[in-house]
């Protein structure tokens, strides 16, 4: 049995880990903190027998591993503290997605607090990082929205399918946990239910992620808020290369994912939310309307797109079936 | 006080027009009828005093005007046969949409029952077909989609800010009324409740509507479903013309709807469906990122995209004024 | 054409009657102001042509009736100086339904801020208490719940029909708007969407308002959050005086309801929130179980639960056809 | 490991059972049966690799335990069959719910089809009846509503804690996978979304299993539908014996399940849906109004109310760890 604790246990992202880790059969979890030595934070019950604690960060020198579910910002000094006391890291935050520290400064509008870390964390989209991230001691978590597109996009844009040259549109939709627990004039019920709308539509942050992984330039990137709570369904329009067709796309894919437990190629029909909500899965679609191939791509953005996949990172990184605790 | 009837009263467009007919100043719901004589459906309860009666053609005969919220291939003949006893047909499925019998028949796959009234039907995009509505006695009411994007669409194209030699994208989503009355697994609350998924992806009907009227070959279009009741959002991805950008066009669209009561141009933020929920409105946005314009274009489908735009086209055919019932 | 003010317009109860008071046609919004002078909210777009200003009492003063949609406490004196200026006040707060001022501050837990002004409000239930309302200067607006409620209950109390020695059981439940627009943990889409639960089962302050209003002492009222936006289903359990049973109910609120436009006995069936939602209507169903008799009876807490009947009320307040402006 | 199959899989609790079976530790699903012979079944995904498949009575011969997940009336004759072949059964139909055939045939309107296997099925209501269903061959699991009702009044009843002799109101909500999988007018979107109504206010099938359980007769029970897909909150009035209240009454609860995993009293607060969806929890809290009890009681309809619970049985009945495979 080895332990984990969670540092920034009250968000969402911490709450998903304590009910993941609640039946994980190798993992224990040592501790759900606060983001803050002396925090009382008013404790939200956990979906497990935990409450969220002060930082104590005896308590977290002991463990194994270490999620932080902090801000961006936060996480970079956070990570480089905790490796220094010992457990591996997988950091769910933005701080080490992308390994330029001049586009992370650009993107994120202030320095990086551990850009020498930046060179060892691989970027844990584990299917595409397996090797990676079994041997790292840090490990950069991907955001939601890239994890539904790069699952997809990036294995065609690597095998020479798509025709980079003109535009990627990815047209990507969240449910709201997706802007976080706190309440804000956005997350009301009453903004948000029986709603829908586009938002970061002139750039958002997930772009230059999903750009600089996939390995394209000209993308266009629009998220939008459905009125769910959990789920991301990404629709990806590429031009496909010379020859190239949605049949030959979806062999791709097919054999890159082959034997895998979490991405499933579909051959027919389309992703739905309800398929892959509480679950680790992708599902992916690829469909042709006249020379334009469609990918869509749905995960949990809670699980897959956030604390499932930080655990699945965590067991590689650990020695630990990948697969555990996650279904 | 003029007269109406509904032909077809039994699902959502009927009872949305049954809605808004019963606080019209000026039209009188003379007769909510099934689309059948001798049927007597299991009446469901109209939102006015109203009840769906068996098909009456001599109380049909005695309405100035008719809307036809049959299906496509029964509306055809229907409006042939309203037309000759006298009353305006405002018909509401797709029969006079495409004005091309060829093209109809190619899209809908069977014979088109009344083609020799298509060169008359205006296409009713109201806002840019008021002139030729207002002398018709036909007129077919746009789809819902297409409703939601050629408002924004149209006239950039017809204004050449367009670069139409490049792929025009259209990711729309719509509510869960757009889907029918009728249940089945699709509509089950269990199936689209905290859900959402593309459908169509190859290819649906709405598409050459779409590109027809907005005078484009290169336009690829997804719909989606939405678990809400009501509403469309199109997300549409435009290249600009050589040295056009996003306030161009959003200038074009400002001065196309000037003085308009139910298109609304943002100068900033984006449309939610829930400012236009129950209106006759259409609320647009035009965004840049990098090289490409997105315009964001949202509707009630049951008004704007069905009900509401019927209506407005019937008070324009029988000269009352376009507004009179709707907000 | 008469003139009309919102006080305290930023939140649900004011945006409502913006709402309403758009296609109003004997009533003209002269003024949407915020509770406060020198305050400059961070403008809500209201449904009209009105923003949201700073509280101007000129403009107060110049107008023939005020709404007062500021919180309890706020209202009492409000109330007080806006009679001095002239218009008639309809109180949406809950400072004027409850006439003994002690019950008030026991329930409320302050001084009432114009204790001489209790004995002039009717309460302003419309149907059951017309003919105060057309003559009063101030009328007090029911409470959501105890509207649901005691439109139901309440003749038949009177009428003894009801066994009131015997618990009367009120299991209420309301949409998320029923808790206002301010963010909360509680009204998060997270905590809200796809959850239920009761609150205040102790002793909520719509339960000393029923009674007192009902006439009755021994009534339990437990309220819930339901996942929806708008609308109260009230479930009440009675015991039937001896000889009494739901038809001879059903019948006595069929007749005390006659000719009204606004509530509806059911003779079979249930009332739901969707047949009344977006409506100042109340819909009663009479069922027997055994020997207990349940009504239930729905509304929208936004429109017949608050801004629909302050409407009501201002029109019989300024001679106008109570059912202007409402369906 | 020991083997089980489901017969009726097709339906929500077939599909339920397949989710909880596909990571239970000692169990193996060895089919997912449609209940008839000869018949291939539109096979929906079951969420594990099984597919629903055409009757086969041979490999249900082969399991150690059945679970029943057909109808009532079709249920009985299948149990009968089932045991001859030596498989133990959990019914998860109303078939074995009421001892009495009498009362069966006139609840349910038809013979009851194996009267002579009443006597010794056990009603599974499984924290009250662990030692029973330990050695049962055939277990009755509960109803929905019956199991969050029961669980919090029956073991006040047995105490002697409340007066039996005045009114018992259990006012109860259930979401609309209660209403099963069926595409219906009820459970369409557009009728249960944003809605909310009481239903079978007259009397219900399952008003007879709680009294005949709890002991009581004098019991109202009203069923209402949330526009939610998991989870039933049941409000629950009782008056208490002479000298009895609330915090008596949560002592003989906290009591009764001291050391139980699956039953939750509160000490303070109120139980909500979303912390018992997906899990086999039912939570419980006793609150006191004037000198009323309110007992809430909420658990997911599909896990404790129906196919969690049933897994919980068979996990006794087949010897295993009774919480196995259950959160």
């Amino acid at each position: 049995m080895k332990t984990v604790a969670i540092l920034g246990a009250s968000g969402y992202t911490g709450r998903e880990l304590a009910r993941l880790l609640a039946t994980h059969p190798s993992l224990r979890l040592a501790g759900a903190f606060s983001a803050r030595e002396n925090d009382v934070p008013e404790a939200p019950e956990l979906p497990c027998d935990a409450r969220v604690e002060a930082l104590d960060w005896s308590r977290i020198g002991a463990c194994d591993g270490v999620f932080l579910c902090t801000p961006h910002a936060a996480s970079a000094e956070l990570a480089r503290r905790v490796l220094a006391l010992g457990p591996k890291v997988v950091d769910l935050s933005a701080d080490f997605r992308l390994p330029d520290a001049g586009l992370y400064e650009r993107v994120y509008e202030h320095r990086h607090g551990a850009p020498e870390l930046l060179r060892e964390a691989p970027y844990g989209l584990t299917e595409l990082a397996r090797e990676a991230v079994r041997i790292a001691r840090l490990v950069a978590n991907p955001g939601c929205y890239p994890t539904a597109t790069l699952l997809a996009l990036k294995p065609l844009v690597a095998a020479g399918l798509v025709d980079t040259a003109r535009s990627i549109v990815v047209d990507a939709k969240s449910g709201v946990s997706g802007a976080g627990k706190n309440p804000s004039n956005r997350t009301h019920f009453g903004a948000s239910h029986e709603n829908f709308l586009a938002y970061g539509v002139g750039g958002h942050r997930h772009a230059p992620e999903i750009r600089l992984h996939a390995g394209v330039t000209d993308l266009v990137f629009v998220p939008h808020l459905l009125p769910v709570f959990r789920g991301i369904l990404a629709t990806i329009y590429v031009k496909p290369a010379r020859g190239i067709d949605a049949a030959r796309m979806r062999a791709c894919l097919a054999e890159t994912y082959a034997g895998e437990r979490f991405v499933q190629v579909y051959d027919r029909g389309q992703p739905e939310l309800n398929r892959v909500q509480m679950t680790n899965q992708c599902h992916i679609a690829v469909t042709q309307q006249e020379d334009t191939v469609i990918l869509t791509s749905a995960i949990d953005n809670l699980v897959k797109g956030a604390s499932g996949q930080a655990l699945q990172n965590m067991n590689l990184v650990l020695g630990l079936d990948e697969a555990a605790g996650l279904v």
